[in-house]
């Protein structure tokens, strides 16, 4: 039910997304840090999603997504399930865009996320996770509500070539890249990153990185096998997905060069770095692509890198928690 | 001892000084946020300084003020005083000019701040603040090591210029501004605001901005006369300053248009916004100038206002507790 099409997004379809995008989306900077080229051994060019609207990438594909709708579809509204920066972001460009947006959360999700969801203007449902299917529960919505579209988290041509757009425009402002390393949930994000290095720049290498805990996709990737992984336990709640999808893994698998995997620990580490040495607020998702460049600085001596940083939302307690290392 | 020079700074020192940092100086970002605009009332540009080398705006004028001694005097060295982001700031521009620089601390000091100026290559002279006057010890190693220079931490016409540059680029790279915010401890980097801001756009208003609890500043300008206080309990270390210099007191009554105090629960709530909303790591001093913008949204109707968000040093644990209340 995730894949709305057989066609895989292109290089193409990334460079419309930027069209579309433009305007609505915020030109995310590029920060840059002398004591992180010490410490990686390269010159390193993070582009910051954190400071995109909805404090994530997520916005990119979500309202390139929208924005493609025709207005019977738009006037019939969306669907997706999100319990996480998706749902915000999916809210906040149906509201910009005139969508009615319903959103289908667990009864466990952050209050602040339900609250935010809500405050862009989307119908949230609640679902009990331990009781239904959130896939099946979005079939039933969708039939009563007379084919009213689902956008998926990642699974979609639409939004995979949206979050390809901020490698795009990283490449567009810096030259000569040698790797980009990207975080990996659904494969969203590095799917879509791969299509817009390689359209490119087609020597430039890119690198997936995952928890540890949550290896699935490493796993899929090495093994040519989709593999899957049932709500592993790592920090970095954006990456708990439990496996790429019908159109992100063929996408990974050509296109991405290696996939890496770091330890709840380095990814604690990173984020220390990127909020007291850089003053950036990552979430732990966030600080996973760098987590995977500070691992790999052995093999990048004076080469110039590319980390996309993926987003910047979570609890002040949370964060602390970590940093004191109560969560670790 | 302080004062080196009788003249005062101009606006042509500031051009200068936005020269001799090119280079070494970052041009830190401005940053914006519609959410922000929405609670200010007007249009806010963040000139973002936690951003600047060593993570604060002391850097543009302790690299201007180094940069302009001649050989001799670069030979000899300099002393400074301080306990705070102008040590670090001193520091590292000596690393990068090739000039060895003393430092007088307190023993006091966070042993973070320590070990980071000696980090950056300085001599480091610990006192004990209860015993000794930090401006005394000074003059005693002054002469004993034959007139060595002293770059005073604000009360210095190059440390005043170099501080002006930050606004220098905001106005630069962001047109028709009608009010700017800047925080006040010493008035080195409000003052060097206002001549910066008055020389580009002499209709646009300079607002300095105060704790309540350290409110010298705002009483001097007020009255006229110069006001001092003892260590005053504010949580915006960087604002502590007791009064007001021989320079920058003048510069401040001239040129800024009026000034205004925030309470400590008014810059954390600020602090706050900055941290969860935004994603940038300020610290209380850096948020001082928002809380003033977002007290006075009442007066501030569509209007485009600069902010100078002076720096991101601080210490995590500190912001844990103030934003769980424990330190307010």
């Amino acid at each position: 039910m995730d894949v709305e099409t057989n066609s895989l997004p292109t290089f193409e379809s990334v460079q419309e997304a930027a069209t579309n995008i433009q305007g609505a989306a915020n030109k995310t900077p590029v920060m840059t840090s002398r004591t992180l080229d010490d410490i990686v051994g390269a010159r390193v060019f993070l582009k910051c999603e954190n400071y995109q609207r909805a404090g994530a990438f997520k916005f990119r594909g979500a309202y390139n997504a929208l924005s493609k709708l025709d207005a019977s579809e738009k006037k019939k509204g969306i669907l997706t399930y999100s319990s996480g920066n998706h749902a915000q972001a999916i809210a906040l460009a149906g509201r910009l865009l005139g969508v009615r947006t319903t959103i289908i959360m667990p009864t466990n999700a952050p209050a602040a996320k339900l609250a935010a969801t809500r405050g862009y203007g989307a119908e949230v449902i609640l679902f009990d996770p331990d009781e239904t299917k959130r896939e099946e529960l979005a079939a039933k919505i969708r039939e009563e509500r007379g084919d009213i579209t689902i956008i998926p988290p990642y699974d979609h041509v639409d939004v995979i070539a949206g979050q390809g757009t901020a490698a795009f425009e990283l490449l567009h402002e810096v030259s000569d890249l040698d790797v980009v390393f990207a975080p990996c949930g659904g494969g969203g994000l590095l799917s879509g990153t791969a299509l817009a290095v390689k359209g490119m720049s087609s020597g430039c290498r890119v690198i997936g990185v995952e928890p540890e805990l949550a290896d699935d996709a490493t796993r899929s990737f090495h093994t040519g096998t989709l593999q899957k992984i049932s709500n592993p336990p790592t920090i970095a709640d954006g990456l708990r997905t439990p496996y790429l999808g019908k159109i992100t893994f063929p996408l990974v698998r050509e296109n991405v060069d290696d996939m890496i995997t770091v330890t709840e620990g380095e990814i604690v580490e990173a984020m220390i770095f990127l909020w007291t040495r850089m003053k950036i607020v990552a979430e732990p998702s966030g600080a996973v692509s760098l987590a995977g460049a500070m691992k790999s600085s052995g093999n990048l001596d004076g080469r110039r890198i590319g980390v996309i940083l993926s987003g910047g939302n979570v609890d002040m307690n949370t964060a602390f928690k970590l940093f004191s290392g109560e969560l670790q």
